[in-house]
């Protein structure tokens, strides 16, 4: 028993060579792991308490500061564990992935477990001469032994029938995806059945490989959304949909290969194929859901919005082409309107905010943002046209959380920066984007309009070096983040007053959006009790440097909770249990949803929400 | 308004140059036409009263007797018409196909037109600003309006959905087929619906095309089941199934290939396209139907004789490789058990025998020889191995009933014979050798035991040209039907010792199965009010004849009614009508099966009803 992460307390077992990274995943413990375990992201930091592990790499100390370094970090992907060693690991709660609290507030707690795909095991009397009872009949007759529900099979498991049937003295296991039975196979056998909790995100997408019937996640993967080569942002998308032959069957194919290589790889880590997939939950954005079931979004785009459907949608695999059991059931949490998906669905599902007693709210920045507000009492959603720029998109070195992504800067006497991955930088993410802004705002380098001061005012006003990066006028206006001789390739790392003008309008439309939300709710920001940040927000954004660029306001009586990809959260409740799952379509029921775009007030906030003030 | 056909009565267009056998199945009227229109079967005899059409061509006077021909008979595939002659057909009752009469039992009179497949027209109010109702949404609101079902799309239908709501002011066309809506179109569009009735034998596959809308039928099409190349009988196909690699789905492909032609065919004549077609009923025996749908038919052909399924199984079209509408609901009637399938169940919905007040026997012999007897108190089942000596299986000269087949024998002093087609006998089916050992029996060629005599013996007994006939001895023994100067390629046409016993088994075989069912009922062949001949009975065997064999005991209370291919009527009226169709269902639960196999009386009646005695 030779792990044991603090503060849980407990001891795991492990192999000589393993990482603690892979050890942790056994053990339920979720440690952040954006890269997925290659060294890169820095985001797995832990620190060995005690006991002896491999030595710091290269690849480690590239990620890690010197002052990191001495206090003993080191990153959970790279430490090598010896199988007699007895270690002890600290896992801060930095690097403890959102879900995991949220999970806490849903299935964990006080939610059973409650599969909608199980395993049943039968024993069938063999028929005779006096009894030619159809094979199917007979299972029927020992089904209705032990079960309520009619037995539905698939055409593929009514094959599957006569021989299993005869190849154990009729015992046999059915596996049960919702409503039917899509597998018959000989004997009372114990293979774990599983589910693949999947997050169509516009940038990214996420599957969760589940064992369905204890609940452990058994492997995570992630990868661009291949969609991706035909525009960073949804609009794109729906054009290349609407106006190019094959646009639809293309993009619906391209985010059904995405899913098929997750598949493919979590169930290889984990020791399966793919087709022992029983059944998916698919979450995304209203038209990245419209894609993957190959339905036209050209009506999201244009007004008045209209989605084709926003219910639950409930396929098997092979109308999609998803290559795990053909038959296995996909379902798809319903969406709440044109530009309010089942992502954000999956976010109310996963806080609870739904069920929340004093008003919250939940705000998840992916390449939009949407939020809901609200409590049990009403509960109200809205988008805004938020995301690129906190996404690096539109902004004139931005680019996305990747190696050599500038992902966080500290302002003092002049510009600290941290830089994904081991090269120098060589643009900006989201995350860089939003501390960079507010450490400009705080130290006076904008003003409340958002204006690039001269370096004469900021020389006068005591900051001399960082008047050396200021440079050019008016709208060509620049400030240096990354000297040419620290950037890759001799490249400075930029940002321009257009890029800050750029940012304004995101910020602007997110602050607006929850000023709105208020107001229809009749409430103060003092009234709000929880706010969930979920998304970019949850894994990169700090909500100091959100609060510094006024993306959020202050809520004095608030928690601010980061909840990480609380969509895919919601998804992996959907996934285990069918009470949950059903619940996504109650709270449809329940939930409001704001257009923003035909308000007079809306258009009056924005304006006003772009400024910077604190 | 050229045609009438009496005794309908009721005239109908012709174009010229159509036949008559065209405008017969335009008006309704339901020709035999065994061979589909060639020329070569001679079945679809009529009668021209009135008018001026085509003089008689070289095919009819081959298939046309000197006498019929001076009694004005001509083959109605053969007769051309002109547009602006007025044309009066007499259509003899033999030549109407028997599910006309049947239909007249059952759809036709007192069962209202009640399809489970319809088209609505729905109009949606379009969305606006103040209403994102998503399309679905709406579609539903509109839906639940004037129906009280619920609203299921396929996948499909869904992505139809978006476009077509838009085309056309927001009216829309739902085809739904079964519970689902199959197809959304633009515009309230009024395209006929269609369906195909498939009837699967193990010889011959027939296909109807079924305006279902009106009832009407559109066209017919049959070809030779592709798997008879495996063998001509139903274990043949089960053993192939079972022990070749692939063997199941080269016999599924090879069904669905026979009945994507007959859907190409009959839409082609029909000016339609296979896609059109939103429904299939299917019925065949049991085997036939676990091969359609790809279930192994290994365990029925042993001991215990289980089948996988017997119940009703609804699948989608594309599951099977069906190139109609994918999502067309594929209906496939239920079995009664291993040895009396949906074809049966077919026979019984369509003779309306489980409604019978008065005990009733419907007998249908294929490649197998199935039965039912009862009424609406008590209706057994059973199957005996009759088949193939009726199809001219394991006849020394047997074939079936194509070109060249001796199909009618007369004997006086001499025999008389009738072939089918235009060339010289080349050997017999099987209502020719039902013809031929009833016309043996009742001149003495055989005796009681059947026998076959010596030249001595019949010609002692007044039938020289008879005694000529024979020749050889003991098992060897045969008699000549065609001498080799009549014969194709000089080639004679006999009937062996051999052959003779053949046809005893599988006659001794039929009537002891009817002797079983009579005593298991507790009633007397008095008691029979109604025998339905079916299937190579209703088409082709002589009832007289059979009745000469000892095939059928006398019923002297009985009408015989030939229904022709009742299986095929079953399938036509399932697709027609809702509550027809689920009737078979509930027959199932009331209908009773017997395993002759099991029972000694069984063999005892076999050993006495192989015997010839009038």
């Amino acid at each position: 028993m030779p792990v044991r992460f603090s503060p849980d307390g407990q001891w795991y077992r492990c192999e000589s060579g393993e990482t603690i990274l892979q050890v942790a995943e056994r053990a339920g413990v979720d440690l952040e792991r954006v890269c997925g375990g290659r060294g890169t992201c820095g985001k797995c930091r832990v620190i060995v308490t005690d006991g002896i592990v491999s030595a710091i790499t290269d690849t480690e100390r590239a990620s890690l500061t010197n002052q990191e370094q001495s206090q003993g970090y080191r990153l959970a992907c790279q430490v090598l564990l010896a199988a007699d060693e007895a270690v002890t690991v600290q896992v801060p709660e930095e690097a403890r992935r959102g879900q995991v609290q949220v999970l806490a507030t849903g299935i964990g707690s006080d939610q059973p477990l409650d599969p909608w795909v199980t395993t049943h095991h039968l024993t069938v009397a063999p028929a005779g001469l006096d009894d030619q009872t159809a094979d199917l009949d007979a299972v029927e007759r020992a089904w209705q032994d032990s079960q309520t529900e009619p037995l539905d099979l698939t055409l593929r498991a009514l094959r599957q029938l006569p021989a299993a049937l005869r190849s154990d003295d009729g015992r046999i296991t059915l596996i049960r995806s919702d409503q039917k039975v899509i597998s018959v196979s000989p004997g009372h056998t114990v293979a774990p059945v599983l589910g693949l909790a999947c997050d169509i995100g516009t940038t990214t997408v996420v599957g969760y490989l589940m064992n369905l019937a204890t609940g452990e996640e058994l492997a995570v993967a992630s990868e661009l959304n291949p969609q991706t080569r035909h525009g960073d942002n949804v609009i794109s998308r729906v054009q290349f949909a609407d106006e190019t032959a094959q646009g639809l069957a293309t993009l619906q194919s391209e985010i059904a290969g995405a899913l098929n290589r997750i598949l493919a790889e979590t169930t290889a880590r984990a020791g399966h194929t793919p087709e022992d997939v029983s059944a998916m939950v698919i979450v995304g954005n209203t038209t990245m859901q419209h894609l993957v079931l190959g339905i036209s979004p050209a009506y999201l785009a244009q007004s008045p919005y209209v989605p084709g459907y926003t219910s639950a949608q409930q396929v098997r695999a092979c109308e999609l082409g998803l290559l795990c059991h053909p038959d296995a059931c996909v379902w798809l949490l319903p969406n709440i309107a044109g530009w309010v998906g089942a992502d954000t669905l999956a976010v109310i599902l996963s806080t609870g905010i739904h069920e929340e007693d004093q008003p919250a709210l939940a705000i998840d920045i992916g390449t939009n943002g949407e939020m809901a507000m609200g409590s049990r009492e009403r509960l109200i959603t809205c988008s805004t046209a938020a995301g690129p720029a906190f996404e690096g998109a539109h902004i004139s070195s931005g680019m996305r959380a990747a190696d050599g992504a500038l992902d966080q800067l500290v302002f003092d006497q002049d510009v600290h920066w941290h830089a994904l991955g081991n090269g120098a930088p060589r643009g900006i993410c989201g995350s860089g984007l939003v501390d960079a802004v507010s450490e400009m705002v705080r130290t006076g380098v904008i003003d409340g309009q958002g204006r690039l001061q001269s370096p004469e005012v900021l020389a006068a006003n005591g900051h001399p070096a960082l008047a050396r990066r200021v440079s050019g006028e008016g709208r060509q206006r620049s400030f240096e983040l990354v000297t040419a001789e620290e950037g890759a390739n001799g490249h400075a790392v930029r940002l321009t007053q257009r890029d800050i003008r750029e940012l304004q309008l995101a910020k602007g439309a997110v602050r607006a959006g929850i000023e709105i939300l208020l107001q229809e709710l009749g409430i103060q920001k003092e009234a709000i009790r929880k706010v969930f940040l979920a998304g970019a927000f949850g894994n990169y954004i700090s909500p100091t440097s959100a609060l510094g660029i006024g993306l959020l306001p202050e809520f004095p009586h608030a928690a601010l909770i980061p909840v990480g990809n609380a969509a895919g959260s919601g998804a992996r409740m959907a996934l285990l249990s069918r009470s949950l799952r059903d619940k996504g379509s109650q709270i449809l029921q329940h939930v409001e949803y704001l257009e923003l775009s035909a308000r007079q007030d809306f258009q009056d906030r924005f304006v006003e929400a772009m400024l910077f003030h604190r």
